[in-house]
């Protein structure tokens, strides 16, 4: 299809492999390269055919790229890589250091707009869908309250802290939204809830030979910022268990707004994920809003965007009159 | 506030009286009149400040209000007000005839265009929010599969269809939708479900004096296109019962989208809301909504609109970086 929208993937870690995975499931999308920091040659992609490209070169392919999506972490890559590639593609990545957000949008606008390009910042789910669900309930219920609850999911982060204790050989943490914290919300009771109360934590952890586990979970559920504040479950398994059952990454969440209209009615809205796969679900968000930055572009937009600024319709590839027919 | 948006009714039934309290929640939104079929000395509001006017004396305030929310019905008010009052007003409406929703659309654009006005249409939870999920779903997870369910609310179609059958003094209709169903699709199963499968029917019922309360039972569960395809339970109450515990207007529902990512990664988005007053949530979404429609007028656009062409952002009276800020 040469009318095909032209995508190009910065970063090949999980995340890549998840957007590379969605856009076959779109064929209004066609993957025309893949640029890598390592040896191209060392990166293998899902389907073969597709080059993998030196990052080194990405502004040679300036005129050959719809939208470039940015599949590397927030913490180092995205603000060096937004701001550089914002000059030559209109881009869409997956930002979500929260505190900075701000200051990365106003890194993003200048070079978008000289460039007459689009930068889509903060695309995934959270950042992303749970915020335009959090929007939608407090425009929707003014008078009432948001919460978001996270889980039951993999924790990078967690799993990472647990794994630097003397004796862990491995190690995974979920976060669990706690059931009762969520029933107190969609009856309607707008409770205050304290970090405890929302949420748990449950960590799988296979020993060193000769670890003392009692130490460990010590260590574990003592742990400040990571556990102390938290009611952690520590589990020790064996190897081939975890190999099992602990190697994939499932996570998602709840968004609740309880609001209350006229003079005492209850109004809930609730939106929640239940994920496989958090990096694939992701990868499949930003290919979805790759098509809206796409089509904003054409109309002449520029700039630094979020998914605040999308109209819905613009992630379809139906047509407005479709749209409206197929699901209003 | 000199720089609030102005804002009127026109219709001032359950759905009108749901918008003037909403406007009361949104302090930068007035109510600046309320247009009627009835004599306006005789429409009570619920701020006795606030202004009622004849509707056919509605042209006259088309330099006085930046938005009129349309609070007639969908069958033959909307039909007829819709593109008459485009001609005036930027509009908002929760038209819901889904087979009509082009026509209807076409029928507000012209006007709409012509007077430069915007005529944003079929706003509200269903068609509206759940439009929105639909649409969310389909596109960020293309392989997969749709599942709207209704309930538990109150169905005024089937009421009134119950209340016609000899005998039934007083009635209600509550559609439910079946939890073995949606256990099926939570669980990524992707059933294919029958109308039976999908929604049960309870009817509470309070007889007439002498009426046969069996053969009442019957001619309900058999009637054509309202209760014969699904499987219906019929209460008999009294009065008093009916009085305290059937005369409010609750509902809800769930949108669940059920897709797969990747080799074989379930994805699950689901969406559902529980009302305890369905006219005054609509009414909630509309002025919401009415805020969005007065920043897209000022931006000059213009015609017919649904909610798949606001970004989200223009529903709130927040700044976009403000947005960023706290939603993001």
């Amino acid at each position: 299809m040469s009318n095909q929208i032209k995508v190009a993937i910065a970063g090949y870690g999980n995340l890549g492999r998840g957007v590379e995975s969605a856009l076959a499931q779109n064929p209004d999308m066609q993957l025309v390269g893949v640029f890598s920091r390592r040896d191209p040659s060392s990166v293998e992609l899902l389907n073969k055919d597709v080059p993998v490209y030196a990052i080194a070169d990405i502004e040679q392919f300036q005129d050959q790229v719809d939208v470039m999506i940015l599949c590397g972490g927030s913490r180092s890559d995205l603000p060096e890589q937004g701001p550089y590639l914002a000059q030559f593609f209109n881009t869409v990545d997956s930002f979500d250091t929260h505190a900075k957000v701000n200051e990365y949008f106003d890194a993003l606008d200048i070079p978008a707009k000289k460039a007459g390009k689009i930068a889509l910042l903060s695309v995934g789910w959270d950042p992303g869908l749970f915020s335009l669900n959090r929007l939608y309930g407090e425009t929707i219920l003014p008078q009432g309250e948001t919460y978001t609850f996270w889980g039951k999911g993999l924790s990078q982060g967690h799993s990472d802290a647990i794994r630097r204790v003397a004796g862990v050989k491995s190690g995974v943490q979920y976060t669990l939204p706690s059931e009762t914290a969520i029933a107190r919300v969609r009856a309607g009771e707008q409770p205050e809830l304290t970090t405890r109360e929302k949420h748990t934590r449950q960590c799988f952890i296979v020993l060193d030979d000769g670890a003392d586990a009692e130490q460990i979970r010590h260590s574990i559920v003592t742990m400040p910022d990571y556990f102390a504040d938290y009611d952690t479950e520590v589990n020790f398994i064996d190897s081939a268990t975890f190999a099992k059952e602990h190697t994939k990454m499932p996570h998602g969440g709840f968004v609740i707004r309880s609001g209350v209209t006229g003079t005492a009615s209850k109004q809930t809205i609730e939106y929640s994920l239940a994920l496989d796969s958090n990096p694939e679900f992701t990868a499949s968000v930003l290919v979805a809003y790759a098509r809206a930055v796409h089509k904003l572009a054409s109309r002449g937009e520029v700039g630094a965007k979020t998914v605040f600024d999308v109209a819905p319709g613009l992630l379809s590839p139906k047509t407005p009159a479709q749209l409206r027919k197929d699901l209003l």
